[in-house]
């Protein structure tokens, strides 16, 4: 089986979330003076992720880009956290801690090897620009940046697969999916792409109880993108 | 001024289409015997490119990207220069010239200086798969492959310009639309683009008689792309 191009889920399977976002909050409360703790905010803004993007995928919003839902969900969280007096271009930075986001320590490496005989592009919930800005700044090596929002669908909707694999002129069959999250690789399998877990278990932090192994059966199970890479003889 | 992106119009701009596809009809009628004049062919090619997207435009015919009407105009041509007996993988790989173009001498250098303090982002009439096929062939080193078909609208329609501009995030102002083409040029400045415009004054052949100079007052005004890249600081 060759698989033209590899289409990445980002945020936990390229990109650590939660450690990028509890350091910056640690450099902002050291500044500030504040006492937060800011693993529980992180996991916070990640919790009102996915009920966020429900409110759009059941037609009810039209199309919310990711960048937005962070800002409305950014707000709730200052006032659940009591953080108040930022500044409309404070609360801007804030939320572009996500196009800040450091990759794990072998997803350039991996990428770049993954490169040489595959196109690479995103597959994630995220918008054009945070995952344009993400790339330059972290150095991710994407030949296209598509996704939900090109596609007008967010994940698990097939729309955001079967889209992102027309867009690059493919079959379903053509396309793997890569992934640390077994709901997003059942929705891709169910829309015919073939299926790379990787395994992130400490994405969710120390205590994480989900995600932490293959759950159905995938094309490929690997440790990192260092693995995925050797496994497909890159 | 400080422009954030800069828009790239691709088949002309950045590659040299004409002679590509010459090169590749000369190396085919050599191996089959053909007395062909594959400069006519390559101009009767780019002739049905405007009036084939223009019925896009028109609303006549739903969305038809770049590779199909490619194709729709390659079956006339092969007629009307009697080529005959291809089979549908020939003509699907003889299609694909489009995806194989050759860059202008400049315009890898001239990008990867330009990367490095500006987002790159295609805004051109081509479909993504072929815009993601011609750049890992080139070292095309776009940030992100945009334009008609993400936008769902041919250039010089306004929604061109500005929706790949929203995809970025960035207001129209913060974007420098590149183009070795005036009317490329004016539509992204009626939008609030930012213009530089690149001499390409051999696109269409040694008689070409359009686009020779520029033709408006536009931002930048260069050689090519290495002379833009000074022009900017890069």
């Amino acid at each position: 089986m060759a698989f033209k191009a590899l289409l990445f889920d980002v945020f936990g399977t390229v990109v650590d979330w939660r450690s990028s976002i509890i350091a910056e909050g640690e450099a902002f409360g050291a500044a500030r003076e504040l006492d937060i703790d800011w693993a529980a905010f992180a996991d916070g803004w990640r919790a009102k992720y996915q009920p966020a993007m429900q409110k759009v995928r059941e037609g009810n919003t039209g199309w919310v880009k990711l960048d937005d839902l962070h800002q409305a969900n950014l707000l709730e969280l200052l006032d659940e956290f009591s953080i108040s007096g930022l500044s409309e271009a404070e609360i801007d930075d804030w939320n572009k801690v996500w196009h800040r986001l450091h990759p794990w320590p072998d997803s350039v490496t991996g990428l770049t090897r993954l490169k040489r005989d595959h196109i690479l592009a995103t597959l994630s919930n995220g918008n054009v620009a945070l995952l344009v800005s993400m790339a330059k700044r972290a150095g991710l090596p994407w030949d296209a940046v598509l996704g939900a929002e090109v596609a007008g669908h967010y994940k698990p909707q097939p729309e955001a697969y079967l889209k992102t694999a027309g867009f690059l002129g493919l079959a379903p069959g053509e396309c793997l999916m890569v992934a640390a999250h077994n709901g997003d690789l059942l929705a891709a399998a169910a829309c015919g792409l073939g299926t790379a877990f990787i395994s992130r278990p400490t994405e969710y932090g120390p205590g994480q109880k989900f995600d932490m192994a293959p759950e159905n059966d995938y094309d490929y199970v690997a440790d990192d993108l260092l693995d995925l890479a050797s496994q497909l003889g890159c």
